[in-house]
C-alpha cells in the first residue's frame, strides 16, 4: 500500500499514509479468505441496486459479470492481489473498475465498507457453521458405529478418576454423541443469529436511495435482515456465540483426548494406538506417542484465548462500527479452521487409529470393588436403610483390602456376618455384567437401555 | 467439619479429615444458596421412590413432610448449617434424620450426590434465567419509552468515533433494545437446555432400582430427562453456555456505558447526570461521576473471567464426576449476581438518572461535516458515478475546514463550482433533519422507518 | 446507604442517591478486609501531616490516637461497619470524628480516595506476597524432605503420558521444588514493584499541600514513592502481575494435582491416599477420592478468570482513575485466598496424606521398554551413528512386542542379530537402576546428580 | 508429509501416518521462524559433543560447517522446507545429512527434540525481547520528546472522565513513561528467566552421554542452565511470563489509544490527526479516522486471549514433555508481531501523527470547575476543616451552575457569603496555570515537579 494511489480516500486527503502504518492498518493478508463471498454479496448488490433503479438494469448486469470475471480470475490464479490493495474490498473495487470501466465506480452506491464487510463476514461463518455440522454428524455416526460393536463390552467407569462401576463401553462413547448433539443444537442456534443480513444498513445510518434490503437477503439466503441499522453495523455476537460454541466442541474434545490418552497408557492399557495416527520419539525408539489427542487437547486453549480476545476487542466500544472490530476476522477464520482440523482428526483416530484391548478391559471390571454399591442396594433392595447398608458395605471392603481379597472372594459365611439378610444369589448380582445390566434406569448403562439409546440415536442423525 | 461425625463416609475410613482439608472441601460456605433447590429437589425423588413402591407411601410422606418442615425452619432461619456440615446436601440429609428418624436414611436410595447437585444446579440457574429474561424485558421496556419520546431528537451518529452521519436519539436507543432482544433469545435457548433433569443418572451409570426419571422429571416442571447417564452428571455446558451469555449482556452494557460516560463529560455534555445516580468525590466538591456505567463497565470483565474461569475447569476432564466441577457454583452465583445487579442499575439509570440535553444535541448536529455524505448521495443521485462524486466532496470538505466554514455556509456559486449538476435544492438536502429522514432504508434513522421500527419492537415485548 | 446523611459528597448534591444505586455503588462488603491497612495508612498519613505542619502536632496526635481506638474496636467487634456506610474509608473517617470530633474532619487534607485506597491495596497485597512466599517456602521443604527419602526410588517417567525412562522419585518431586523456586522470584519482583507508594497523589495531580510523601511512604515501609501522580492512581499493573504469578503458582499446582490423581488411581497404584485427606461417594462405599488435588486443579480456572478479568476490565480506561478500578479487589481477595488455600491443602496432601507404593514402583520400572534408549546409546557409544541405532533398537522393540518379551528378556544371540557390537554387558546397561544412574549429565536424574541437586536445593530455603 | 520415508520415526512403526494426521501433526508452517535459532543452537550443541569427545573434532567440524551452509541455503532461498518435512528440525537434519553424509546422523547424539525446540524457543524469545525493549525505549523517548515541549501546556486531567483538575501535558504523558519503564523492567526479568539452558535435558530425564551443558549454554550465551532436566523440557513459564507482559504492555497502550480516540473526536478536539496516520471512509467523504489506536486497542484482546491460551495449554499436563506443548509456538509468534507493531504504530503515530490543539486546550481548562478543589485547599489552608471546606465549594458551585456562572466569574462579595477568611488573592489561586503549578507535590503535576520528572526520565534511558 506505501504506492497506493492517494485516491483510497477522498480527496479531502492530501498526503499518503505512513508505509508503516499502512502496512498496520491493511487487512488483505488475511481478509482475502472473503473474497468468494465479497463477490457473492457484491453481486446481489448490484442486482438489487438494477431492480430498484438505482443504477440501470444493462449497468447492473456489467457489474455481475465484472464480478464473474474476477471469480474466475481468481480461481484461476490470475488476481492475486497484494499488499498495495489494503484490503478485499478495495482490491475487487479497482479491478472492477478496470473491467467494466467508470460503471465500475457505481458498485458501492447506497453501501458501505461497514454493510459489505459484515455481509461477507456472515456469508462465510454460515457456510462454516454449516461445514462444522456436517463434521459433528460424521463424528456421532464413527461414535455410534463404535459404540454398536461395543454394548456388552465393559470398561470401569471412574469419578474422580477413581473406579467406580463398570459400564458399558458403548455407554460411555455414546455420553459424546450427546455432547455433540448439542453442539450441533447450539451451531443451528448460531447459524440463525448468523444468517441475517446487515447489508444496506449503510455506514450506520441506512441509505438515502431508495434500496430494497429484503431482496438482496433474500438473493442471499439470509433469514432476515437487522431491523436496525447502528446495531447492523457493528453487532459481533454471532461471532462470539460462535466462538462459545466452538470453545464447548473443543472442551468436550478435550475430555475424550484426556482419556485415549489414558487409555493409551501403558497403566490403562485399555486401547492400542495403531501406526497411522500416532508418532515416535526423535530419540527413544520404543516410543508410540497419541499426539492427534494432545494436540487437540493443546489447541482447547486456542479457541479458548479466540473467544476471550474478542470478547475484550468488543468490551466498551461505543456505537456504531469501530476500526477495533477489524480484528473480528483472524480470530474467526482461526477458530474455524482449528475446530475443523480437530474434528477431522478425532474422526478418523475413533475411526482407525484406535483398537480397544478387550482382554484387558474384562480383566479390568472384574478386579476391583467397582461393585460396592450393588451390594448396598442389594441390601437396601432387601429392607435394609440405604445409610446403613452403605456403612456396612464400607467396612467389608476395608476388611477385604486388609485380607487382600476382593468382593467376589468373600464366603457366603463372611457375607453373612456383614448382614444376615444377604444369601448366594450376591454373587451373582455382583458379576460384572449383571452390575452393568441390572443398570437398567433410563439413561442408564444396562444392556438394554444402552440398546435403546443407540437406536434413539440412530434415529437422530 | 473438625468434629464431624466420622459417618460421613462409609465405614471404610477410620480416621477423620485432617481439619485444613475439611475446610478445603467444603462446599457448604457458597451451595447454601441452593438449599431451597434441593428441598424441592429431593421432595420430588421421595414422591418417586413412593410411586414406584421403592419406599412405601407412608415413609414418602413422611420424608416430604420433614423436608417441607427443614424448609420452614430455614426460612425463619431456625435452620442454620454451620461451616461442620461439609455440604448443603450432607446438611439436609443429617436434618431430616433428625426429624423424621431411621426412614430420613431411605431418601438417598437410587440417587448420588452427582445427579442430585446436577439437579440442584438446574433448578436455581433455570429460574434466574427467567428472573433475568424478565429484567431484560423492563430494560426493553425503558429503552423504548424513552426512545418514543425521541424520535426526532437528533443525535451526533458515529463511526471510529468520528462525527458521520446524525442519527434519530431512538433509533441511536434502539440499537440496544435490539441486542437485549438477542440476549433473551439466547437465554431461553440455554434454558431448554437447563431445563433437563439429571436425575436418576446415578453416580454416573444409573441405577438397580426401578425409578422413573420422567416422574420426577415433571415433577420438577423439567423438559426433558439427559439420555446418558454420563453425560447427566458430568454436562456443565448449561452453565458455560450461560456464562457467555451473560458476558454478551454485560459487553451489550458494557457499550451503552461507555456511551453514557461520554455523553455525560464536558466535552460531550449530552446528558446530565441526576444526583439520585451520580457520586461525588472524596476532594474534588465539583465533581458529578458516573459510577454506575463505570462500574457496569468494570463488571464486564468480571464476567468475562468466569466464563473463562469454567471453560478451563472443564478442560481435559476424564469422565464423569470430578471434584473439579464443584467449583462451578461460585462462578455461577457471582456471574448471575453480577448480571442481575448491573441490569437493575442500568435500568434505573436510563429511566430516572439521565437528561439528554436537548439544545446541545441540535447544536451538535448542525455545526459538523456530518451532511457530507449526503452530497456525494445527491450527485449520485443525479448521475455521477458514486466514486467521483464521493471525491468531489472529499475535496469541498477540505476548502471549506481551510476556510473555517461549514457545508451548509457554501454559496451556490461555490457548490456549483464543485459540480454543475448542484442546484438550490442542495441546501434542503443537507440540513440535518432532512439527512435524517431521508435514510428512510428499512432499518435505518428515517423517522418514519424508526417510527415502524418502535412499533414492531411494542409488539414484541 | 439509603439513610445515608446527605453530606456524604459534598454540597453540590441535592438529592440523596437512589437506594439501589447506593447497593450498586457500595464496597464496604468486600473492601472491609482492607480496614487494618487503612489504618495503619491514615496513621502514616496524619503523621506526615503534623511533621509538614500542615496540621498542629498536637491534631496529628489526636488522630493517630482516635485511628489506634478504631483499630481496637474493630479487633474487639465493637466497630463493624454496616452497609450504610459507602466503603470502609468513609466508616472509618466518620468514626473518627465521632471519637475525636472536628479534627476528624482534617485527616483527609491533602489526599483523595484515590491515592488512599491505592495505598491500602499496595500494603494488603504486599503482606499476603509475603506470606505466599513462605508458603511456597514451606512446600518446597516438604518435598525436599521427601525427595531426600526417595533418591533411589524409581518411578516411570513419561512423555505423551507414555513410558519414557526411568526416573529417580527425587528427581520428579525436585521438578516441583524448582517451578516454586521461580514463583518465588516472580512473586519477589512483584513485591518490589507492590512495595511503591502512591500516597500523597492525591486524586490525580498531586496536592496544592507541602507534603513529604517520602516521610510517609518510610513510615509504611515503602521502598519507593510512585515519581508520577496520573500513574499512582490508576496503576494496577502490580495486581495483574500478582495475578498472572498466582496463575502460575495454580498452574503449576495443577500438574502435581493430575499427576497425583493419576498415581492414586486404581491403574497407576503408585500412591495410596490416607483417609485423612481422601473423601468417600455418598452412594459408593468402597471409593476413596483425591478430592484435594481435584479441587487444586478446578481452582486453576478461577484464578486465570480473575486475571483476565482484571485485565479486561483495565483495558481501554483513559487516564487517571475510573470507578471500573474499584472492581480490582474481590478478585485480588479471592485470587489470594485460593491460592493460600491451595498451596496449604496441597502441603499437606504431600507431607501427610500420600504414601508412594513401593514395590509397585519397582514392578512398573522394570516391566516395560523404557529402556530401549539405553540401548541406541549403546550402540552409538560404540560408534553407530545415532540414527542408525535408533533404527535397530525400533525395530528390536516390534520385534519384542510381538514376542511378548521384554528387552531384557532377549538373548545374546537375538541381542547380536541387531548389531555384532553388542555384548554380554548390554543386560546390565539396561537394568532400570543403571538406567537412571547412567543418566548423570548435569540436571539429570542419575543419582550423584539429584544428591547435588538436593544440596543446593537445602543451600537455597 | 504424505510421501514421508518411513524413516521419520523408528522402525518400531510399520505403516505411515494417515496423510490427515501427518497434516494435523506438522509444525513446519509455523516453526519455519525457528530456523535460524535451530542452526545456532545445533552448532553449539555439535561443537560441544567435539569438546567432549562424544564425537571427533573433524565431525563437529563437519557438522558445523554443513548447519553453516543450510543457513546460507536458507538466507538466499535455496532451501525451503516444505510441507513434507514433519518439523523444521527434522527438516534441517535431513539437509545436513544430505550434505554432510553420514555424520549428519550423529547430531541429534545426546540431545532430544524436547531440549532441541526449548532452546530454539529461549533463543528465539530471548532476542525478541531485546527487540521489544529496544522499541519501548524509542517510545519514551517519543514521549520524552513531546513532553518537552509541552510542560506549560495544560490539558484538563480527569476522574471517570469528569473533569478533576488541570495538568500539564508533559505530566500526563510522561504518564505512560513510567509504564513503558514498568514494561521494560518486566521484560528484563522475563529475560532472566528465558536465558537458561535446556540443552542436554535430553526427551526428560538427561543422558548418559558425558555432556557438557554449561559448555554449550555458553556458546549460545545462556545464564544458566536448567538445574532439573523435567522441569528443563516442560516449564513454558517464560512463554507465559512474556505473554503477561505483552498483556501490560498492550492494555497501557489501549489506554492511551482510548485517550487519543476521544482527543480526536470532534466533541474533544484536543489533537487533530495528519494525513499520513489517518483513513478515510468508504461513503463518507469527511471523514478521518484514527484507526491506528482503533487498532491498537482492538488487538489488546489478541494478546489477551493467548495469554490465557497458553495457561489452558498447561493446565493439568502431567511431567514431562506433552504433545500440547507445541502450541506454544503460534501464540508467541503472534503476540510477539503483535506488541512490535502496535509499538511502532503507535510510535509513529505520536511522533509524526498527531498535532495538538493548543488553543482548544487552552480553552478547555479555563471554562469549567475544576479549579474547585484549589478553593478548598485555600480554605484548608487558611484554618477551615477540609470537610468543611469542600463542602462550601460544592455549594458555590451548585449556586455558580444555576447561575451560569464560573467560579472565577464570582464577585469578591459572592465569595466572602461562601466564607470570610476568602480574599482577592483567590482569584490568582484559580487561574489554570497557578492550579496546575501549585500541585508542587512530589510526581505532582506543579511545573517545577515536571521538570524534574523530566530530567529524572531523561537519565533513565
Amino acid at each position: 500500500m506505501g504506492n497506493q494511489p492517494p485516491s483510497t480516500w477522498s480527496d479531502r486527503f492530501e498526503s499518503p499514509l505512513h508505509p508503516a502504518i499502512a502496512r498496520f492498518n491493511a487487512s488483505i493478508g488475511f481478509d482475502i479468505e472473503l473474497i468468494e463471498y465479497d463477490l457473492t454479496g457484491s453481486m446481489a448488490h448490484a442486482k438489487m441496486l438494477g431492480h430498484q433503479g438505482i443504477i440501470s438494469a444493462s449497468e447492473a448486469e456489467q457489474l455481475v459479470t465484472g464480478l464473474e470475471q474476477i471469480r474466475q480470475e481468481y480461481r484461476t490464479g490470475y488476481f492475486q492481489p497484494g499488499i498495495d490493495a489494503e484490503d478485499v474490498h478495495f482490491a475487487v473495487e479497482r479491478r472492477l473498475t478496470e473491467i467494466v470501466g467508470d460503471v465500475g465506480k457505481k458498485l458501492h452506491t447506497a453501501r458501505s465498507r461497514n454493510d459489505q464487510v459484515g455481509t461477507d463476514t456472515r456469508l462465510y461463518l454460515r457456510s462454516q457453521i454449516q461445514d462444522i455440522s456436517q463434521q459433528l454428524q460424521q463424528w456421532q455416526q464413527v461414535l455410534l458405529d463404535i459404540a454398536s460393536h461395543h454394548v456388552e463390552t465393559l470398561i470401569p467407569g471412574y469419578t474422580h478418576l477413581q473406579r467406580a462401576q463398570p459400564v458399558s463401553l458403548a455407554h460411555h462413547l455414546m455420553a459424546y454423541f450427546q455432547m455433540a448433539q448439542r453442539d450441533k443444537q447450539r451451531l443451528q442456534e448460531v447459524y440463525a443469529r448468523t444468517n441475517i443480513s446487515p447489508l444496506g444498513c449503510g455506514a450506520l445510518a441506512g441509505t438515502t436511495f431508495r434500496i430494497d434490503r429484503h431482496y438482496s437477503a433474500e438473493l442471499l439466503g439470509f433469514q432476515d435482515v437487522y431491523a436496525n441499522s447502528l446495531d447492523g453495523v457493528s453487532d459481533r455476537d454471532f461471532a462470539i456465540e460462535f466462538l462459545c460454541s466452538a470453545s464447548l466442541i473443543l472442551m468436550h474434545l478435550s475430555r475424550l483426548s484426556e482419556e485415549v490418552i489414558l487409555w493409551a497408557s501403558e497403566e490403562f492399557g485399555f486401547v492400542k494406538l495403531k501406526d497411522s495416527c500416532a508418532t515416535g520419539s526423535s530419540i527413544m525408539p520404543q516410543k508410540k506417542n497419541p499426539d492427534v489427542p494432545e494436540l487437540v487437547r493443546g489447541k482447547t486453549g486456542r479457541v479458548f484465548g479466540h473467544l476471550q480476545g474478542m470478547l475484550v476487542m468488543m468490551k466498551g466500544l461505543p456505537l456504531a462500527y469501530n476500526k477495533d472490530l477489524q480484528e473480528d476476522k483472524e480470530a474467526l477464520f482461526d477458530a474455524v479452521k482449528t475446530v475443523k482440523a480437530c474434528l477431522e482428526a478425532m474422526t478418523i483416530l475413533l475411526q482407525e487409529g484406535l483398537e480397544f484391548n478387550q482382554p484387558r478391559l474384562a480383566a479390568a471390571v472384574a478386579s476391583d470393588f467397582s461393585n460396592a454399591t450393588d451390594v448396598a442396594d442389594y441390601l437396601a433392595a432387601k429392607g435394609v436403610p440405604f445409610r446403613e447398608a452403605y456403612n456396612l458395605v464400607g467396612k467389608a471392603v476395608k476388611t477385604s483390602i486388609a485380607a487382600n481379597k476382593l468382593l467376589k472372594d468373600l464366603t457366603i459365611q463372611e457375607w453373612q456376618e456383614i448382614h444376615p439378610a444377604i444369601s448366594d444369589d450376591i454373587y451373582q448380582a455382583i458379576a460384572p455384567q449383571q452390575v452393568v445390566s441390572a443398570r437398567n434406569s433410563f439413561g442408564g448403562t444396562g444392556f438394554e437401555q444402552v440398546r435403546l439409546a443407540l437406536e434413539n440415536a440412530r434415529s437422530q442423525i
